[in-house]
């Protein structure tokens, strides 16, 4: 059998060359540089609200790591540390040290992929449940704030969005997609990417940004009421897969598009000045960038149909509290 | 209804004057002073595991911060911001939000006690699951570590251990106390007290040191492994209430005295030099502060009996993947 301490020197415990202390002691111990800020987020994953009971454990290892790393993205910031909090019922670690392993290598592959390093967390058997807190670097004053909008600013997006929400709800059993269809649209919700080098490239460029993890018409809204501003966008200006294109007229696919979370892509708002900057960045990092709108006086966040004329809706961002 | 969002809001937005971006954007943004070292930890407490579904969540709001306080005593670190990460069953969000203010209510008093801040979390529906983070500052290069007990240093701990374990075995049935006894017992339990000041004073006075969370010997054991050293402890020595004193010679008072956990009180070495200082502090901070035993060289761990002679066990500390 395999105890506390077993699980964390088999699984998870590396030398830290970049923190001053990592796992081991009663904390850990990390200095920064002058004139950097220390960025620090944490995000939980848990079992049958975020993820299906039998998750494969490598790509829920690099989900976990990967949806920090987005709100490291998100204020531009470099990911350097990472602390994990793992509460695993006993099952998962007595039948066999299977699930712990895969899910500490898919958590490894892409913690390494950016040299993060796991300096500390805790481990406790219960209802399964992921925890990682995620620290990044970034330069004094330059982090990419959700307040900050103004008006006039071009409205953006990276990436395509909707697609991992699509394929939760094919998941639920709400909206049938063909098998090819799933498979297009899983790798989104199950491995999604951070835009974290984007993010980066972003600082000086825009005036707000956040990550899309509860959904656009949510996420957009935060930025918003951070900036005291009001928005439109065009539907037809949201970039998406060809396959949610294809359902987009039937509502849960609009919903997706719009309110799906777990999209993890980025939305910002920059002046119109920084266009060519913008699409030139797009072209070098081989990322699609697109303006969907832009930044009004005001409150408020309006949708324009592919006529032009103002969409009403009863949904919004995905909230864990409400059904 | 309370949404994430109104649970954060209501609850545990402040604004925060010691960061330089606190709750409310993707990230939580700090920066540390030249020369400062940054402690950062994490502690969970799990329903059914840590604490009882009935548990008062007040009590349950300063335990969640205390034992994250008591990293960084044992670090000798200065507390300064805190995230959390709670996962809360959808019935103590719906049917009255009394729960949260409650815990809420635990955890600020604890924090502003210290003048810490929340700075980020996360919030989602799911079985209780009350995770910390805690990050602190101390000088470069002083941190109290582990590893570092040398040849004949004293071993002491701080205030009395085993009440927290016993009070626990008592409200499992597996042992019964008095109603003043548990009384006098619970406090340990549900509202300990972490080391704070302590850990910031003895920095300088000692060579290596932990809070004792998982038991005595398992915490001890864990300073002599990282320092590669072995010590006697005399069972006579360890500092213990009036009311564990009278059961100390059944055999679970005893183990709650060299195995419990949950007592967060300090365990240190210190260089027989520093014996008239470590004495001066105690007094000073009116903190009870006793040696138990010495630092030898080889490995292992031996509790003398009050005859002198060498005691034997099958217990160990605390594990969360042992039954």
């Amino acid at each position: 059998m395999c105890s506390e301490f077993d699980i964390i020197h088999r699984y998870f415990k590396r030398t830290a060359t970049g923190a001053v202390l990592g796992i081991g002691d009663d904390a850990a111990l990390i200095t920064s540089t002058t004139g950097i800020e220390l960025a620090i987020s944490t995000d939980t994953l848990v079992c049958g609200k975020h993820f299906f009971p039998d998750a494969d454990p490598y790509k829920l290892g690099h989900k976990s790591l990967a949806v920090n790393l987005s709100d490291m993205a998100a204020m531009g910031a470099k990911p350097r540390w990472a602390l994990l909090t793992l509460t695993i019922p006993n099952d998962l670690v007595n039948q066999n040290t299977a699930w712990i392993s895969k899910f500490s290598d898919g958590f490894f592959a892409l913690a390494d992929s950016y040299q993060i390093e796991l300096i500390g967390g805790d481990t406790t058997a219960g209802p399964l449940n992921i925890g990682i807190q995620i620290i990044g670097e970034i330069a004094a004053g330059k982090a990419l704030r959700r307040s900050g909008a103004k008006l006039g600013d071009d409205i953006w997006i990276s990436g395509q969005i909707g697609d991992a929400a699509l394929a939760l709800q094919h998941e639920l059993r709400n909206f049938t997609l063909k098998s090819t269809e799933i498979e297009q649209c899983l790798p989104a919700l199950l491995t999604p990417t951070a835009r974290v080098k984007l993010g980066q490239h972003l600082i000086g460029l825009t005036h707000s940004a956040i990550d899309i993890s509860d959904g656009l018409m949510a996420d957009l809204g935060h930025i918003l009421t951070a900036s005291e501003k009001a928005a439109y966008i065009n539907i037809i200006d949201i970039p998406c897969s060809p396959v949610l294109k294809k359902y987009q007229q039937q509502s849960v696919a609009m919903n997706c598009l719009l309110a799906g979370g777990d999209d993890y892509e980025l939305c910002f708002t920059a002046p119109k000045i920084n266009r060519p900057k913008i699409e030139t960045l797009a072209a070098e990092l081989a990322i699609q960038l697109t303006r969907i709108g832009e930044i009004y006086s005001g409150e408020g966040l309006i949708v324009k149909d592919e006529q032009g004329n103002t969409m009403t809706f009863d949904t919004q961002g995905y909230d864990h509290f409400r059904n």
